[in-house]
């Protein structure tokens, strides 16, 4: 067991809450301060950490600083928390991480600067708000953390043994090649799905009847396209060089399929098809890393009423289920429920399903 | 009702099969054939079509002819059909539509053209095979048909009756814009992902951890990624120029994202996001449309035990569940499932519903 923190959370959003929960249930003495007053108070309530009047007041004394707030204000927060706190290591929660740190690195003295860690809890959640925050959205979930030449190691190690006691997975990783890794993987997606979304809203202008040919596999696409457009402006700005390069290595590839199908090389394209295609079957195996919860799979016979044993049984367990998702096999006539609890109560589920006669997997 | 029909099925997987079944369902007289004899008697055995040992004597006699058969098949298929069947309307339920309808303009008499017509029926399934077909999943799809000036309107007229008998839902539409809509809204979605998926494994090679920081947005965006190749590099040479024209479109919006974030120019990113999130939350909000299900909207608190409740009210009235999502309200504490029945039991399960106090509403 790690000794317990005298933590600061800056910004008391639903991450910043979560923090906050996940630090008291480990004994951490917690403060929070929100600029929103009222954010500030149902956090507080909600959570149990102290509110205080000021940003001062709240990073006083801290020995570990979290800050929660959005992109662009995490340099001047980070520059403030590691001249008023001088015992804080100071870390924070944003999706970017190499230019925070270079504001960083240009505006404080160099002796603080070891004490400057950058963080990514990575998952999130669709939800926002300290309403629905938790100590188990943290559960489970990759924690990247940034560490520069200039971090001290022990500093960065404050932190991962924080987010390993709280549950998370920290993974540490330079802050360039994060940036360019989460390009790839999230924000290059995001861009995916809003350009798409917004191609079929301008042609919708001139065909009203578009949609109506839409299945089910445009609206996964553009699924991500109803995401915050001031967050993901400050994302992109931030990210601006890693974005290029992503979005530039995708339109090649768009590029490269297109000229493919015009010269009929039917092979090529089945070619590309194929690779994709194992690649995302492959993925499909993986566990899915989402925060706070967990996955079990279990295996059913496709006839009515299977469901509801199912449901039943975990409703006499008091598990609430948070998703499920039936899986039908090409074959037909048995499928398999993708069952998605909190992860505290994963255990629970898989117990009440095994005395009910089912065979759960837990997948994460 | 309209008179029963002399039904030729060429090509009996999924669709041809479910399009036998529908038709006998009706009173049809209804023969098939496949090239494929192993596949041939399972769709005959399970449909209780009148298998034919060739394409001739499937087609003779025939007054309605569907070709359910690869795209690089139907046109030279056509051709054969309007010789060998005189008295039959032919039509086909290929995803691209003018290509084929030039070839057989290019290749048949212009005394059999008027009885060509092109249709697509949308939605399909991600299962294929006739082991899974039923006359349940032409209920309520859209099902395109396209007429060329050269089509006879009764001829026209007929397929759509059929339609419409077997509860499908008839659009008329030029070839070349449905082809060009389609390019848009379902071929252009399948590159997206595939290039996408592409991108990713590629970086992976390198980058071994870059999936550990993908999380459920790509998994959506890469989820058509996992379709079959060889169909695809059909569906994309018979529609290249359409393709080509939607992936340019594509790459213009990608572009202008990439560059607005270069320049810094934060409000038009967010003015962009903001408006394909708008569209995004209106397509939300309209009923989806998938092959012979039907959705039902049912809000439910957020406890444990609802589920249960709820699927055992289904089990209870003999209703089999096909999918079920449950969708939480950002201010927690109450959701709403979105339950997934095939079409034909949607009266059932809504009415089994409101017996349980539930309240569903009917989406599609």
């Amino acid at each position: 067991m790690t000794s317990a923190e005298r933590v600061a959370v800056v910004g008391t959003g639903l991450m910043g809450t979560s923090i906050a929960m996940a630090g008291l249930r480990g004994g951490d003495e917690v403060r929070g301060f929100d600029t929103d007053a009222g954010v500030l108070a149902l956090a507080a309530d909600r959570s149990g950490f102290r509110p205080e009047p000021s940003l001062p007041a709240c990073l006083e004394g801290a020995t570990l600083a979290f800050l929660c707030t959005p992109i662009p204000t995490i340099a001047p927060l980070a520059v403030e928390a590691l001249q008023v706190a001088p015992q804080a290591v100071v870390t924070d929660v944003g999706s970017v991480k190499y230019e925070v740190l270079v504001e960083v690195e240009g505006a404080v003295k160099a002796e603080a600067l070891p004490r400057f860690v950058g963080g990514h809890p990575l998952g999130g959640s669709e939800r926002s708000g300290p309403e629905t925050a938790s100590a188990a959205l943290l559960d489970g979930i990759i924690w990247v953390l940034t560490p520069s030449p200039a971090t001290d190691d022990g500093a960065a190690a404050r932190v991962e043994a924080w987010v390993a006691r709280v549950g998370g997975r920290p993974v540490r990783m330079d802050a360039r090649r994060h940036d360019r890794l989460v390009a790839m993987v999230s924000h290059l997606p995001q861009v995916a799905s809003t350009a798409l979304m917004g191609l079929a809203a301008q042609e919708e202008a001139g065909e009203p009847e578009i949609l109506l040919l839409a299945a089910g596999g445009f609206r996964d696409l553009t699924r991500l396209a109803a995401s915050n457009p001031h967050l993901w402006s400050d994302i992109l700005l931030a990210n601006k060089d890693a974005v290029r390069e992503a979005i530039d290595l995708y339109i090649e590839r768009l590029s490269g399929l297109r000229d493919m199908a015009l010269d009929g090389r039917g092979e090529d394209v089945e070619r590309a098809f194929a690779l994709a295609k194992e690649a995302r079957l492959s993925l499909a195996a993986k566990p899915q890393v989402k925060a706070g919860v967990a996955v079990l799979q279990v295996p059913v016979p496709d006839r009515p009423g299977v469901l509801a044993d199912l449901t039943a049984t975990l409703g006499r367990g008091g598990v609430n289920i948070e998703d499920l998702q039936i899986v039908h096999h090409p074959e037909g006539g048995r499928g398999t429920v993708h069952l998605t609890v909190s992860a505290t109560a994963a255990e629970e589920a898989a117990l009440a399903l095994q005395g009910g006669g089912f065979e759960p997997l837990r997948l994460a």
